[in-house]
């Protein structure tokens, strides 16, 4: 079965609907797009009455394929004014997928001041005002429902207090297999559902028809070779699980190119404070897990539960991005404070991305000093946290702040936070930052992988040579991945191992009982980037928006020393597929 | 003469050129405009080492026709990200022009973190170090310039702390004949200004070359028939002399048009108490001055000097948006507190609409409550003053403070706050707002004057027929008009009297020894509009920017119950010429 269920938040009601046969062959971020596109009006405001939130499981999400348990959520960004795409770990994709459910949209606005909650079950959905969990947590929403339920199962999905207040850095958290929480990170997705009044979403797939596989041996036997090809990779079988993805802190800093104190240095002299290393060898000596995963059927484990110096919990989901944003981009050496906080943002319901690289330009501007851990732990709970005015300013992310001080080094792309590599320093990566079609975002096409881990082959970082047809070629197969359910990390042995992509094709067909080719997969990626680009077209976001800021082309990184220098039509060539 | 200067702030240099010939015919917004065009990279930004602010008297400042003395100021605005031109009295236009100076273009940053003064005299530019005068404000800089070079002529034009703290709302104030000041509105030139740390500018025409007229009895005659034509007619002649510019509140109140309570009424119930007849009764009998020109040589003195209850001086160039944006759409219904306000935004420096405007948007988000003057004083006085978080909030604009509080009803077009005629029960000024290459501004094509007014012809405000032929028509001849060095409200007669125009154009021809028709000056504006455009569209700032919120489409105003009703094609034909 293939439901498309909408939740129509104007009237409270809700109806359900097959899905139409053009939307069958697709899932997640293919599924959301394609939706958001067709059904949302481009220059809509993204809080208002006409956006919508898609929510999508993948094409593969449910069954034994190792994973593919990654949720999808579109909407048009409060931040980007783009579409927008996010997906996550968590166990509501496959609960979905149990349920039978292709998509959730959620439509309008209610006509009051009411909160509500949103339960999906296999009997249908339950709309319910909300009054007692309004201004919690994301740990304690979690908690709360699933006591509620009495059912440890129960799946959330939540936005914490700053989503209720539609701040831009809002993201949405979904319940992992722990209890604990992912995050649907970027582009303001919390503060959509928090226009739309929304605290939580719980779902029971108790009784759900499951997941269909048509031929079912050929699927294990795929599912096999897939998850060998995973683990047998050096990045995704080793690296990732054992140093999880901060094995990039010294990777980068070697490299050159860890943006630091706001992007005005490649290097940074403490990272040895938060590197991989450190963050494993500190996990192990106070006996947390260095390895978990995010979701049901992960094998990657990329995840670790960091416990603080007495051996209690502090936090886990403990990413590479959230390091090294606190770490090098805004100088915050200890890395108890650095978790303390990741903690804290987990807790209210913020992008780590959006929320550091703000507090770094926060920090040029003179509003705290660089390093001041301490500072960031009382700017977001007595700041962001209470929604003051410097919590809104700070609330409406990177481009916010920069306006408001009036500061020229603002690290965005279509205003939206640029992560974790500079591109000044691998230049793929800035190609992928500057067309992407969702703001500046590594996980789009994530060239580091050939630029810096040799994987997939190599292009030179420094040079322009090569880079845009590696960030378009990436880019168009991580569209299509992400409509698989599949973690962006499979691209590492989808790069190397000949194995990789055939049995993830081979699995796509044996449950559809269909005969995709690779080919077909690259023109679902194409179309996936064509349709989301098509939609930022028409909201007015051109491509004099495919560029980054001036600053990289006027100020030299150390220690290479190098300037962004792509010119505007190097950059549009990207398009030319 | 025809002097262009140079003022090089990264080496605190000046140099001197002929304006080139192809530029010899242009002067106020389109020569800055042109010059903008030609020199500023359309992506870069707009408070970097790249953009550039070029000053420019018009083509017919320092001659004896009247309200020609207005000041044109161009750059790449860092409200709207469009190119911009603002214009007002004072004195300085005249003496640039009176020193044969046809442009000062300031160009780079200083290369360290003090500030300085310029000084434009007949012998060259003198640039030197400020400190004394950092963090005064507008009427105080103007007061102790004119007294360090013990010259009450002395010509001045600055910013006050708001433009030192390089905030979107920043204005530059130019000073007027009694030594206070009149303002640079919008778009945030103040705070392109303070990027390149200059706090303030001083002119000193004496022994400057003057202005030479090829025909001066040809040039008389025509001056005296422009003259006459201006104060014959009943908009310049009398209704703005009588009532100021806020004549216009009872007039849009009637017309259910004026924009209430964050743009949610089309009247106001208070309208009395901030009408342009009792602005007018309430000066006389305080003895203050009901008429009042903003530069030497206005015959239209639309300006006035109101004093408080003791009839001391409050404040000056009290304007009808200044007054609609507090009273109606703050609902502050005080005349004394508007005034108040209306004073301290001028010594703060900034633009009294976007302020106005993000303060409704502020209110609308529970910042303060709506109708609360004394809390305006104190948000203006120890908030935006200060550079608080909250300060720096608001004084990014109403775009930034929308953001930051999540809030849908935020009335920009290009990020620059829609003024004092509501585009649903003006359809002509809609089209004004959403195609104006500088964001929302009323002034760019005035259509209020054929929609309300009965000028030059009538265009039923409420009907879509028609709206965009007349937007066009105005939006080309103020192109026109903005490089004479003419005051906007010389529309009036223009529109009406058959002698303005063409005695308009012969003063052009009689000056420059010139045989333009009203077909040439028809071209030139025509040029300006797409010189303005492309740098937009070089931008990445294009037609689905042409776009009024969608809040407008969404809300009926009462009382007339109307919606913007406009497709993107039909907004779009406006570009047909």
């Amino acid at each position: 079965m293939d439901k498309i269920i909408r939740i129509h938040m104007s009237d409270l009601s809700s109806t359900v609907e097959p899905a139409p046969s053009a939307w069958l062959g697709l899932g997640g971020r293919a599924l959301t797009s394609t939706m958001v596109a067709a059904e949302v009006p481009p220059t809509c405001h993204p809080l208002g009455p006409n956006n919508k939130l898609v929510l999508a499981p993948g094409l593969l999400t449910g069954t034994i394929a190792s994973n593919a348990g990654r949720l999808s959520v579109g909407c048009k960004s409060p931040l980007t004014g783009t579409i927008k795409e996010c997906n996550s770990g968590g166990n509501v994709a496959r609960q979905l997928a149990v349920l039978g459910i292709k998509a959730v949209v959620i439509e309008g606005l209610p006509n009051d001041d009411k909160w509500y909650s949103l339960h999906i079950g296999n009997d249908g959905v339950r709309i319910q005002e909300e009054t007692e969990l309004l201004g919690k947590g994301t740990f304690d929403t979690v908690a709360a429902v699933t006591e509620r339920f009495n059912n440890k199962k129960i799946g959330v999905i939540c936005i914490g207090p700053v989503g209720e207040m539609r701040m831009n850095l809002a993201n949405i958290s979904v319940k992992d297999p722990e209890g604990k929480i992912r995050s649907l990170g970027r582009g303001g997705l919390g503060a959509v559902l928090g226009s739309k009044k929304i605290k939580f979403i719980s779902i029971d797939d108790t009784g759900g028809p499951g997941v269909k596989v048509a031929d079912l041996e050929r699927f294990k036997t795929a599912a096999k070779k897939f998850a060998q090809s995973v683990l047998q990779h050096p990045v995704s079988g080793q690296g990732l699980p054992t140093y999880g993805t901060s094995v990039l802190v010294n990777i980068m800093h070697e490299a050159g190119a860890l943006p630091t104190r706001n992007f005005t240095q490649g290097q940074c002299d403490a990272h040895e404070n938060f590197s991989g290393e450190t963050i494993h060898d500190t996990i192990v000596e106070r006996k947390g897990k260095p390895k978990h995963g995010c979701h049901a059927g992960c094998i990657i484990q990329c995840s670790q539960v960091y416990n603080d110096k007495d051996g209690q919990y502090l936090t886990s989901g403990f990413e590479y991005e959230t390091v090294w944003g606190l770490g090098a981009d805004c100088l915050i050496a200890d890395l108890d404070d650095i978790a303390t906080i990741d903690n804290i943002m987990d807790d209210l319901g913020v992008d780590s991305i959006e929320t550091a690289v703000a507090l770094g330009v926060a920090m040029e501007a003179g509003v705290l000093p660089f390093g001041d851990g301490k500072g960031v732990i009382r700017m977001l709970r007595e700041e962001i946290a209470k929604g003051t005015p410097l919590g809104r300013l700070l609330g409406g992310g990177t481009t916010v702040v920069g306006k408001a001080y009036g500061i020229c080094r603002v690290p965005v792309v279509k205003d939206q936070a640029i992560p974790a590599y500079d591109p000044r320093g691998v230049k793929g990566i800035g190609i992928t930052y500057a067309t992407s079609t969702q703001g500046a975002d590594h996980t789009m096409g994530y060239t580091i992988a050939t630029n810096i881990l040799n994987v997939g082959g190599y292009v030179d970082p420094l040079k322009k040579d090569g880079q845009v047809a590696l960030s378009r070629a990436l880019q168009i197969a991580t569209a299509a991945v992400d409509s698989t359910g599949m973690c962006i990390f499979i691209a590492f042995p989808a790069l190397d191992s000949p194995e990789c992509m055939p049995s993830l094709l081979e699995m796509i067909n044996a449950k559809y009982d269909l005969k995709m080719t690779g080919d077909d997969l690259t023109e679902l990626g194409k179309q996936v980037l064509k349709t989301e680009r098509q939609f930022n077209l028409n909201a007015g976001i051109g491509k004099e928006r495919d560029r980054l800021p001036e600053f990289f082309e006027l100020e030299p990184l150390a220690p290479h020393n190098v300037v962004w220098d792509f010119t505007g039509e190097e950059i549009d060539a990207f398009w030319n597929f």
